[in-house]
C-alpha cells in the first residue's frame, strides 16, 4: 500500500496493523508523486481534493494519467479520501477521482466528520461494483451496522435541506477564518511559507529556515500559553518538512488574534 | 479460537476474517464442555451465564475449574460474551466468569442492544489490565472512538435509574412472553423439548424425533405464514441439533399465541 507523505496516519495504522506492507511516496506541488508509486504496489491512498495535512489539490493531469485511468495504475485499487471537499473557497468543485474512473478500482472515501462533526462517527463509501459484497460482508462481521437513529436523524436533515444551508454557512465562516490566518501570517511570519490551499478546516504553514525539533518546540511552547497548533512532522514518514499545521474548525474568529500572537511569541 | 457448538456466529466469523483457527467445542447440559478444549488453544469464546442460542447457564464448578482458573486453561484467554444477563427472571444473578478470574485472562464483553436496542451500537468490555494499552491501540486504529453524543445520553438514563427502571419493567414483560411461549409449548408441542432457561429474550426448544432440514422447511413455512422463528442449524457448526430458536423480544404479547397457531400450523 502507498500513502502521501506527509499523510495522515490513522489509514496507515489500520492497514499496518492488517500486515499491509505500507510505502510512503513523497508529495509535491501536485500532490502525490505518481511516478515514484512502487509498480507492485495494490492499493494507494491519497487525498487528492486537499492533500492532508499540505492543502494543495492533485493535479488533474496527474490523477487522469497513470493514478487512476492509466496502465501503470490498472494493478492498483484507489483509496480515495475526501474528508473536507466540502468547504471549498473558490474555483469549480474539484471532480473526485472516482468519477474519473474507468476500470473499476477507485474506492472514494467520504465523511461527515468534518463537514458536521466528529462525534456523529458517520461517513460512507462509493465503491466499484466488483467490491461491493465484499465490503457488505466486512461492515457485517466488523460491526454488523452503523446507528440506526442517527442515520435517519442525518437523512432527514439532509432531505430537510439542513446540510445545504449548513454546508453554505460554515464555508462562508471558514473562508473568513482561512484569510484572517493566512493575512496574519504573511503580515507577521515572514519566517514562514503558507502553502496555497482552497479549502477545508486546516491551512499548512512551512518554516524552511527550522528543523522539525524546532517546530516541535515551538509547538509545545505554543500549547502551554494556550495556542494550539500542530507540527508537521506528525504527519511526516521518510520526508522530513519543518512546518506547522493550523486548525481553524474549533476556534471562533475572535480568538484567532490571540492564538496567533502565542504562536508569534513561541517561534521568538 | 475454541467456540461453542451451537453458537453466536458473529464472533467466529469476526476472528476467522482475521486468519484465526476456528475450533468448534459441543455445548451440553453444563454449558461448554471444557474437557474438548484442545490443548493448545488461545482464546475461548463463551457466554456463560445463558448459552446462545441454547440458553443453559455454564456451570459453576465447571467455569471455575478448568475453563478460568485451572492449570488447563491457564495459556488461553477468555472472551466472555454476557450478551442478556440484565434479564434474569429467577435466583441470583451469575457471577460473570470475569469476577473469577485469578490470573487476569478474562475480556467480558457487555451490551447495551439486547437491554436497550441495537439499534444503539454501543458494548463495552472489561478487560485485563495487560491487554489495556493493546485495545486501546485497536478502538483507535479500527474506529478512533465511538459516537460521544449517543454516549453522553446513555450515560445519563443510566446515572438518573433509567436503565435500572427500564430493566426491572422489561424482566417482567419478558418473564411473562417466555413463560407464555414455554406454556404453549408445553401444552400444544409435544414432539419439542424446551430447553430449560431462566434469562434472556430467546427459548430453544429440541426436536429429537426431526432432522435440521424439516426444522427448516418449518421455519420456511412459518415465516411465509408471517411467523419468525429460528433453526438451530443457523448456530451449529459440527454438532447437527434439530430444533427451534423462538425470540420474544420484538413480539407483542397479544400476537404470540397467533404466532404459536402458524408453527403449529407449519409444523403438522
Amino acid at each position: 500500500m502507498a500513502v502521501e507523505d506527509p499523510g495522515y496516519p490513522l489509514p496507515r495504522y489500520a492497514f499496518q496493523a492488517q500486515g499491509v506492507k505500507v510505502v510512503p511516496v513523497r508529495v509535491d506541488a501536485d500532490g502525490l508523486v505518481v511516478d515514484d508509486l512502487p509498480d507492485d504496489v495494490k492499493l494507494v491512498y491519497v487525498t487528492p481534493s486537499h492533500q492532508f495535512p499540505l492543502g494543495m489539490a492533485m493535479s488533474r493531469a496527474t490523477a487522469g494519467c497513470r493514478c487512476c485511468t492509466g496502465p501503470g495504475g490498472a494493478g492498483a485499487a484507489i483509496l480515495e479520501d475526501d474528508y473536507d471537499s466540502e468547504f471549498r473557497f473558490s474555483g469549480r468543485p474539484i471532480e473526485p477521482l472516482q468519477s474519473l474512473d474507468r476500470y473499476g478500482h477507485v474506492i472514494y472515501v467520504g465523511t461527515f466528520a468534518k463537514v458536521m462533526l466528529p462525534t456523529l462517527r458517520l461517513g460512507f463509501l462509493v465503491t466499484p461494483p466488483s467490491l461491493r459484497t465484499a465490503l457488505h460482508r466486512a461492515k457485517f462481521v466488523a460491526d454488523w451496522h452503523s446507528p440506526i437513529d442517527t442515520q435517519a436523524a442525518l437523512a432527514s436533515f439532509i432531505d430537510e435541506g439542513g446540510l445545504a444551508r449548513h454546508i453554505r454557512r460554515m464555508r462562508q465562516e471558514y473562508l473568513s477564518r482561512h484569510e484572517h490566518i493566512a493575512g496574519v501570517l504573511a503580515k507577521d511570519f515572514p519566517e514562514l511559507e503558507v502553502v496555497p490551499s482552497e479549502a477545508g478546516l486546516h491551512l499548512s504553514a512551512l518554516a524552511p529556515h527550522s528543523t522539525s525539533e524546532e517546530v516541535v518546540r515551538t509547538v509545545l511552547r505554543a500549547h502551554e500559553a494556550g495556542a494550539s497548533v500542530g507540527s508537521l512532522s506528525a504527519f511526516s514518514i521518510a520526508q522530513q518538512r519543518a512546518g506547522f499545521v493550523i486548525g481553524y474548525g474549533g476556534i471562533a474568529s475572535s480568538d484567532i488574534d490571540d492564538g496567533m500572537r502565542v504562536l508569534r511569541a513561541a517561534l521568538d
